[in-house]
Formats: structure tokens, C-alpha cells, sequence
């Protein structure tokens, strides 16, 4: 598997040439904050998942690029969103739609981003009538993981089950929603197709978890985002929810302490999650969900391409 | 037709009992703006419109109902998402949903409306794969319209031709969907699915061109707007850009009184729009569009209930 790196180049090359000549013309304040949004920095993971997905159930990849391009337009939406409702104002290390434009631009730009991931999917060759179904359940449950992200703000304790119902919502039915296009554009079986699909959710859970823990234990530079923000923000992780029920003093003693000092908050918040043993955890889980979501890869002709998928999700490496 | 406001008003009453049906359950941050945007006191004319077509056209009213929800679904995602970027805290003489909740939560709410509007709108009996296609271009037109709309404010001149382009994106298209998918419901043919499309968007014309002549020329009650608001914020309506294209001094005198004294600067502008001919030709504009809109109607089996429909929409009686 040495020539995956380089394999998941080429796909997202493709990719890339897609999302370029999808929303050719428009009115400028709409063209061009859709091309701006569309030409970040993104991994591409999403459509990369859906054109494997059509590979491994045996499937040629162009059958699968109008779908995946689409997988990618619609989380694209998603995050020019959430970037207005969270107040963040970088993405990817440039200036999110809203911050660059407006409020409004950002608003209309991903409502429009929304529609063309539409359009898009219905290029697709074959079965329309399901990828579309499918595309619009994905759509929903994205809407719903957000709402429950924005309840689960203002409320106090939020358990673990919770959380990982948000983050299904939210992270992994876009996953499997990107799984099932794949599949269903190779023209696999229902079994292949709810086996997918499974896998996405349970990579995405995964990929979550890990986000989580990549916050907190790795170098700023790496994930792009400001270290351990969430900690000042008292955003509910994975690792803050779990720490919060053992030693739930402790934790706030360390926000407390984010809030002066971040460097000593944060290194306070990593001696707890290393001495309540739940930064292991934490990894045992990411493992657990990846050797569940593989088990489902059984009845694909090619499952090892997603099995190397996994890997690289878990190792981030590319 | 002496019984049309009281047919109108039951099928108000199913498109009603069915918007409240379409989204039963889902997290609250969702679901209650959700209900509080669709339980508002719209006309419900453009899925009147969907419903009334697929009649003329022969179909049954049931199998356009779906299709009919859908449409107002649309509309009401474009009304709370408008609400957002136009800083307009009142709709229907209750508080926006952004207004009574925040920003974030009528962007979501904005959201999930469009992607149960396609939900609803794929269990229409028959030709979804038609009905899905339109729905998406209408849907665009309306982002595009929008976009326009924005462009506009902060251009210093437009001419009628631009404003025209504009409202026919933003309201036009939209009504010739709605008109569209009723005949796509009822299995017309090309012909009809065409004609009925064009008698939709010039119909939208119409209604747009009178929207601003209620504006200026009516009370505030009945359009349940600030009266004159549009002045004062130098909005560019049909009635203003004529206006400021004919006697552009005049027009600046009476918006700066009106800056100062609002019922002063509105009896000026009614004087320019009355004196210039203004009103009369904009009266005149909407009745040759409603005019051209019913020529479109020759090839319908019962085209006398478009007809009929364009008479209530020109007066604005129900």
C-alpha cells in the first residue's frame, strides 16, 4: 500500500477539477464566495470515501465522481454554516466566507452550495431516485447534529451517549451517507450498500473522537486550529465529557486556569487525561469503532482499498 | 366565482394540516423554529398556485399536495434565511426566527426547511424525477435573485431592465415552479408544462411590480410592513428606480424629508409617482402581464381557475 498517498492525490486532483467548473456562472457576490468556499484547503476525505466506495464494491471511479463531488459540495455548505453559527473566522488557515464577505454572503453563498450539490448528484449515471433519497436523509441528519451541538451549549451535563449521538448526527451519517452514494453507484446490493454505510458511521465516530484528542495532544500547526480552544470554550469533547464525570474539580480547575494561562491549563488538562488513563481510552475507542467499521467490509469485492482508508483516518497521514 | 375565496381558503386549510405534519419529530433547537415559520399567517398562494395547476391541467388535487407543501417549504427557508440578512425582525406580524431565537438558529432552521421541502416534495406520486429537477433550478434562481438583490444595494444606479432580472429570480421563477410541478403532478404535456411555467413567472412579475405599489400607496396595516420603510432606506423598487430615472433630484428631495419626517417625505414621493404618471404606468405594467400570463393558459383543459387566480393575486382580494 505504499502508492496510497499518492493514489489519494490523483482522486483528489479529480476532485478539485470538478469543484471548479461546478457553478460556472452567477452573480458575482454568489459565484464568488461559492469558488472561494470550494477552492480551501479541504482533505477532500468525504468524496475520496465515496469514489473508494464505488471502487471496492466494483464500480468505475467516473460513475462515482458527480456523487462524490456532491458529498463534498454539501459538507462544504455545512461548513460555511457552522462558521457563522460558531463565530469562527478561519477555515482551513484563510478567512471564513462570512468573515471575508458578510453574515449574509456566507448565508446564501451555502444555501447556494446546497442546491448545486443537488444538481450535481443528479449528473450521476444510474440510480438517481436512491442517491438523491439518500443525499437528503444525509442532509438532515447533519441539521439535526448541529441543533443538538447548539442545545448541548447551554446544558449543563451532557453524557456520553449524548455526545456520541451528536457526533453520529453531525460526523458519521455524512460519512456512511458518503459510503452509500459510493456503493450505490457501482450498482452494489442492498447488503454492500447497509454495510457501507456502517462503516462510514462508525469511521466517523472514529475520526470525531481522534479530532477530539488531536486538540488537545497535538501542535497547533497541525490541525490549523488554535490550541485547546475548546477547553477555554468549555465545548463539550469526547475527552472533556469523560473527564467531567470522573473528576469533574479537577477539570474545572484546569479551565479555570486555561483561562489566564492557556499553556498551564492545557498542560494541567493533559496530566488529567493521562492519569485517569482516558487519553488511552480514547485511542482504544478510535481502534474499536475502525476494527467494527472494517468487519462490515466483508461482502465487498475490494474491501482492503477501505481498509487502507481506515488507516490512513487513523493514522491522519495523509 | 363567487365561491373562489372560500375554495382558496380550504385548500389553505390542507396545505396547512399538512405543514404540520412534515417534520414530527427531531431535536427541539430544531424542530420548534421550525413549526413557529411554518405555523405563520402566509397566504399560501404560491402552493395554492401548484394545487390550482394541477387542477387545470386535469390531475387530481391529491397527487399535487405533496408538491404543493413542498413549494411552500421553499418559500418559507427563503423568507427565514432573507429575514437573517435583510435585519428584518418581523414576518407576518410575529417576531423572525432569528429575532426570537438567534442567528445560528434560523440559519439551521433555514436549512432543514429546504431539506424537508425535497423530502416532501419526493413523495409526490409519479414523475419525481422531473419534479426534483425543477424544484433544484427554481431553487437556485431564488439564491440568485437574492444575490442580485444584495449587489444592488450597493450600486448606485439600476436600471428597470436589472430590477426586472432581479425579481424574476427572486419571485417570478418561484412561481412559475409552483406552477410547473402542479402541471408535472397532473401529467401534462410539454406544451402545457411550458405554458403554465411562463404564466407562473409573469404572474410573479406582476405580484412583485404591485408589492411595491402596496408599499408606497397603501396602509400599513394591510401589508403588515412599516409603511414607506423601502423609501427611507433607499430600497430600489420598480416605482423608485422609474422614478429616479425620470426626475432624480425630486426623488432625492423627498427621501431626505422623509429621513425627517416620514409622512411629509411619503405624500412628496406619492406626489412625483402620481404627477410623473409613475403609478398609472406600473398599474398598467401589471395588468399586461397578467395579460400575457393568461395567453399562456389556451392549451389547459380548465385554464379559467389560472384565470381566476391571476384576478384575486391583480386585486388582492383574498
Amino acid at each position: 500500500m505504499n502508492l496510497f498517498p499518492e493514489y489519494l492525490e490523483a482522486l483528489r486532483g479529480k476532485i478539485n477539477g470538478r469543484l471548479e467548473e461546478v457553478y460556472p456562472q452567477g452573480p458575482p457576490l454568489l459565484a464568488e464566495p461559492v469558488h472561494y468556499a470550494l477552492s480551501g484547503r479541504g482533505k477532500r476525505l468525504r468524496p475520496i470515501l465515496t469514489l473508494l466506495t464505488s471502487q471496492a464494491c466494483g464500480g468505475q471511479e467516473a460513475d462515482a465522481l458527480h456523487a462524490a463531488v456532491a458529498v463534498e459540495l454539501l459538507h462544504n455548505f455545512t461548513l460555511v454554516h457552522d462558521d457563522i453559527m460558531d463565530r469562527d473566522h478561519t477555515r482551513h488557515g484563510q478567512a471564513a466566507v462570512h468573515a471575508k464577505w458578510d453574515d449574509g454572503v456566507g448565508v446564501l453563498a451555502g444555501d447556494a452550495m446546497f442546491v448545486i450539490a443537488l444538481m450535481e448528484l443528479r449528473l450521476s449515471p444510474g440510480r438517481v431516485d436512491e442517491l438523491t433519497t439518500a443525499f437528503a436523509k444525509g442532509a438532515l441528519a447533519v441539521c439535526e447534529g448541529q441543533a443538538l451541538d447548539k442545545e448541548y451549549e447551554s446544558q449543563e451535563v451532557v453524557s456520553v451517549d449524548e455526545y456520541l449521538r451528536m457526533i453520529d448526527l453531525k460526523t458519521g451519517y455524512m460519512l456512511g451517507m458518503a459510503a452509500e452514494l459510493g456503493a450505490l453507484c457501482a450498482g452494489a446490493g442492498e447488503e454492500q450498500i447497509e454495510g457501507v454505510r456502517r462503516y462510514g458511521c462508525l469511521l466517523g465516530r472514529a475520526f470525531q473522537v481522534q479530532d477530539d484528542l488531536l486538540e488537545i495532544f497535538s501542535d497547533a500547526g497541525t490541525m490549523g486550529k488554535s490550541l485547546g480552544s475548546d477547553i477555554v470554550a468549555e465545548k463539550k469533547t469526547y475527552l472533556m465529557i469523560v473527564a467531567l464525570e470522573r473528576v469533574p474539580a479537577q477539570v474545572r480547575r484546569a479551565v479555570q486556569e486555561a483561562r489566564t494561562n492557556l499553556e498551564a491549563g492545557l498542560t494541567a488538562m493533559r496530566e488529567i487525561l493521562e492519569a485517569e488513563g482516558i487519553r488511552q481510552e480514547a485511542e482504544e475507542s478510535i481502534r474499536a469503532n475502525i476494527d467494527e467499521a472494517k468487519a462490515h467490509l466483508t461482502s465487498l469485492k475490494e474491501g482492503q482499498i477501505l481498509e487502507a482508508f481506515a488507516d490512513v483516518i487513523l493514522g491522519r497521514e495523509n
